[in-house]
């Protein structure tokens, strides 16, 4: 790996109730993405344990803590550090009365360069996100890393145009959604991953960058979480993807000034309107 | 077809140099197109004649007409009386000192809805736009018609989400896109295809509802036209397509009660997040 290269990894697991045996297995899959060479290493979202949200249930809120003790932070850091890899770390935050499903990015060295509050909370059945998650109030960040500049939004904003190109615009060269998405549990015909996949695909191609998400896999009282994390390309190629069942991790590496070449020879950024832009930031019509 | 349906046909041909032959040839498919209930018929981008742009000559200004004496127009309302079909109509437009790459709205009782500019202008080897045409002025529309409420984009167009939400949001029940793309004359190796639905694919995903665009097809001075015109669901899946070659026609039809019910469930109009989008209309950052 040089300077000039993107180097993504994404991990890709099982999940349960012990936090100590998630966060293990999460850092020895980890530890095997930064051995292929991913120095920027995705996880799945809320990796600590269950996918809580399926139910609305009061005691899931002990499992917040704040940022500054939370018990999984110190030790992503440390291992950020020793491996030399950026961490973008889903987790559930308590920040005075209020709890926000966020991700703390840390660099290469071990330091945290800010936290981003998941701004775009779903509710639906098994995915009963609004009961337990403020809307996130950070607004969209692109972090400047060691190891080149990147989004991260998290699952349900994946959906969501406006926070791709949001990070886009402030300097992003590529887009990471950590993510916890399944089957429908009182819709079991209804398969989403092929839109899912579709809809950050449009964001790569939109934004003439790379994406990546990593998802969890296997059921949870009844929600089958269907994997199938990728990295694809400015084109929207897939370059690295894990199947529905898979347990373990895949790397795609891109060259970054053949990145930007690319993003101004396509003249995206060049031609926007903003001025025409004023339905995306205002109020909903009467109509 | 009922009311509550949303019938789109997409037409696709080869264009040469003699107005009249192609006119014909695409009244010709739209009366096919309407054949087969298609009640929405998209035909492609300034079918008139060859796509001028790939050249810069002040000759090629001389295509143009005020829209009140456009050589076109009058057919075409006509033709949309007749067979009570609603046409969008790409057209160069010359307004004042100035021109327009222009698609009039044509309601199936053959009146005009409106004009929609083309905002979002290209400009590359093979694809000199910016000689031509001024950005647009008229901002993203969605036009109420009696065969359902429809956003028509410009091509370029196609490769921006904020076009696309802008349109959604004022209660476009389904995107359409008139094209003229192809082959990269300077970089005989890229094809573009790929992206250029995905991009689409992905509008349709984000914005839960269909997406249509009609390409036109054949060489013009060493640029290969790609045809590849579709219409997808609001899930992204291909309903008809056309290839890379095919003169002709295709349709789809969707209930628009099950798609507006769609539309409510996935909730992503519900969950936007206006005051965190600023940065869509924003000026440029500075680094």
């Amino acid at each position: 790996m040089t300077a000039s290269s993107l180097s993504i990894g994404i991990v890709q697991c099982s999940l349960g109730d012990a936090r100590e045996i998630n966060v293990a297995r999460v850092e020895g899959l980890i530890r095997e993405a930064a051995g292929r060479g991913a120095e920027i290493i995705l996880t799945p979202e809320l990796f600590e344990g269950r996918y809580f949200p399926q139910t609305e249930d009061e005691r899931a809120f002990d499992l917040a803590a704040p940022l500054d003790s939370h018990p999984t932070l110190g030790r992503m850091q440390a291992l950020a550090d020793e491996l030399g890899v950026v961490l973008p770390i889903s987790l559930f935050e308590r920040a005075g009365q209020v709890y926000y499903n966020s991700v703390v990015t840390i660099d290469a060295d071990g330091k945290q360069l800010g936290v981003y509050r998941k701004s775009h909370i779903p509710d639906g059945p098994g995915y009963e996100e609004k009961f337990y998650f403020r809307p996130g109030d950070t607004g969209f960040r692109a972090w400047k890393t060691r190891h080149g500049i990147i989004g991260v939004g998290i699952c349900w904003d994946q959906w969501f145009p406006e926070a791709a190109r949001s990070m886009a615009l402030q300097g992003a060269e590529a887009l990471l959604y950590p993510t916890a998405i399944g089957s429908e549990p009182e819709a079991p015909d209804e398969d989403s991953q092929a839109a899912w996949r579709r809809v950050m695909v449009g964001h790569a191609v939109a934004n003439a960058m790379p994406v990546a998400a990593a998802n969890r896999i296997g059921e949870e009282a009844g929600l089958t979480f269907y994997g199938s994390s990728f990295v694809c390309d400015q084109r929207g190629n897939l370059c690295a993807e894990l199947g529905r069942d898979d347990e373990g991790v895949a790397a795609a590496s891109f060259d970054r000034d053949a990145l930007r070449r690319y993003r101004a020879n396509w003249g995206f950024f060049r031609d926007r309107r903003p001025e025409l832009y004023g339905k995306l930031t205002g109020a909903d019509p009467l109509d």
